[in-house]
């Protein structure tokens, strides 16, 4: 079993109650990488047996660190409608509600469509990119193969504040497993902290919400199967406290499977 | 009273539930105006006697149309930490969940900040741009002022498609009202949808989530008052019934109050 599935797996308790466990492999600072979160709440709803559609929005609320360990997820259907779903999700420690979610999923059907964001151009493939070193990073990063072509954030911790803090990257599992709906909505919280590129140093963070809309059906997602996703992201606004990051997922040939922002707690 | 104070009125039925009545200044095609939904949301949560410090996070998901008349509204804080607070809030009418929002808040501090993105520069002052017209058009567009530079939708619907749908505009309440974190939730969902814009013409459509980051603290809404917002916006994505857009709501004086996205049903 590859080490997401792993990591996303879900005991069904009855009532739409799961257990899931946080894995070693994802683990963070402190708690798991939020990305892992994410699949696993989105998990409860693609596995639960009143689930219609596919997703098309997840927002996700880190309430509380998540100690390791076990904990329980919690998946409602609040509306079914003819073709779209309201879900709301929480997840439960002995401490209380650690993490909350809710999800729209729909049935899609064919429509006029048109990108109007378009991918990076021109970049050079991700086997003539050198890997990001995942040495004394957090173990989750070990579990992305990233290759950067802008804002490689931890080779320029010289504390000199740049004025913006884009990057663009190749990254996938590693190792590779097909793309899909979970493993897409964890890898759209691979973009590290923007104050880490903004500031060139370090500064401790934590996400305290997380959108990410999909784009991507069940064809473009075996479309991409194990090839390298591009990411691209920048910042918004600092300040007091709190900044707010925005993010795309490009197939590996430019098609937008995922548009993802987030706010992010923040310390100086 | 204001117009959107009656329209964001609350009555407490207790344990942190709440009734409210849809307005029929704030009418929208089917149901209220989107923005006015999200400021009662949030309202429920900013009323409520166990809230601590100021929205950070909104997202609201549009569960089905909501039929005029009362509902009723129930905020619930799932976890209160030392300075950050996550809230679940759900609206219903007779039909079952017709609204359902998380927010989280919290007590901001002084820190480095600073904005990456940047409002757009000289544009003309409000007084010298035409309002937007508001007849055949649904009520609640009457309800604010609205002064285009840039994608002035309704004044060019001829199905000619074009490459993108950036708009940018004026506005404020009409009455003008001093800014609050209700109203700035309720302006955020403004923006006209990208598709009328992309297409040229207009298209059945629903907003089925709207996820809002406030950057304004209280002296921030001060200084804005009741001064014309600028408003900026964008398509990224129309795929298959459901298309994604961002905006940002700066301050007359070009700061960033709040960036905002969603994600929309569409037919064609």
């Amino acid at each position: 079993m590859h080490p997401f599935d792993h990591a996303i797996q879900l005991q069904p308790l009855g009532d739409g109650s799961y257990q899931a466990e946080t894995s070693p492999a994802y683990a963070n600072m402190v708690g798991p990488f939020g990305g892992v979160t994410c699949a696993v709440l989105l998990n409860a709803a693609l596995q639960h047996p009143d689930k219609l559609g596919q997703p098309v929005a997840l927002t996700v609320n880190f309430a509380a660190p998540i100690a390791d360990g076990p904990y329980t997820v919690t998946a409602r259907a609040a509306r079914t409608n003819r073709s779209t779903q309201h879900w709301v999700i929480e997840a439960r420690q002995a401490s209380g509600v650690v993490a909350l979610a809710t999800a729209v999923f729909a049935t899609r059907r064919p429509t006029w469509s048109a990108s109007e964001v378009q991918a990076p151009q021109g970049l050079p493939a991700p086997e003539d990119l050198a890997r990001m070193p995942s040495e004394k990073r957090p173990p989750w990063v070990a579990a992305y193969d990233m290759r950067f072509t802008e804002g490689d954030v931890f080779s320029g911790f010289d504390g000199q504040e740049q004025p913006d803090s884009r990057s663009c990257q190749w990254l996938r599992d590693d190792p590779p497993r097909p793309l899909d709906f979970a493993s897409l909505a964890s890898i759209s919280d691979c973009f590290f902290p923007r104050i880490f590129l903004r500031r060139r140093r370090v500064a401790p963070i934590g996400t305290v919400s997380i959108t990410t809309y999909f784009h991507a059906d069940e064809a473009a997602l075996a479309a991409q199967g194990r090839h390298y996703l591009i990411g691209t992201a920048r910042g918004q606004k600092f300040h007091n406290g709190f900044f707010d990051q925005s993010g795309e997922m490009w197939s590996h040939d430019g098609h937008l499977l995922a548009s993802t922002h987030q706010t992010v707690y923040f310390k100086d």
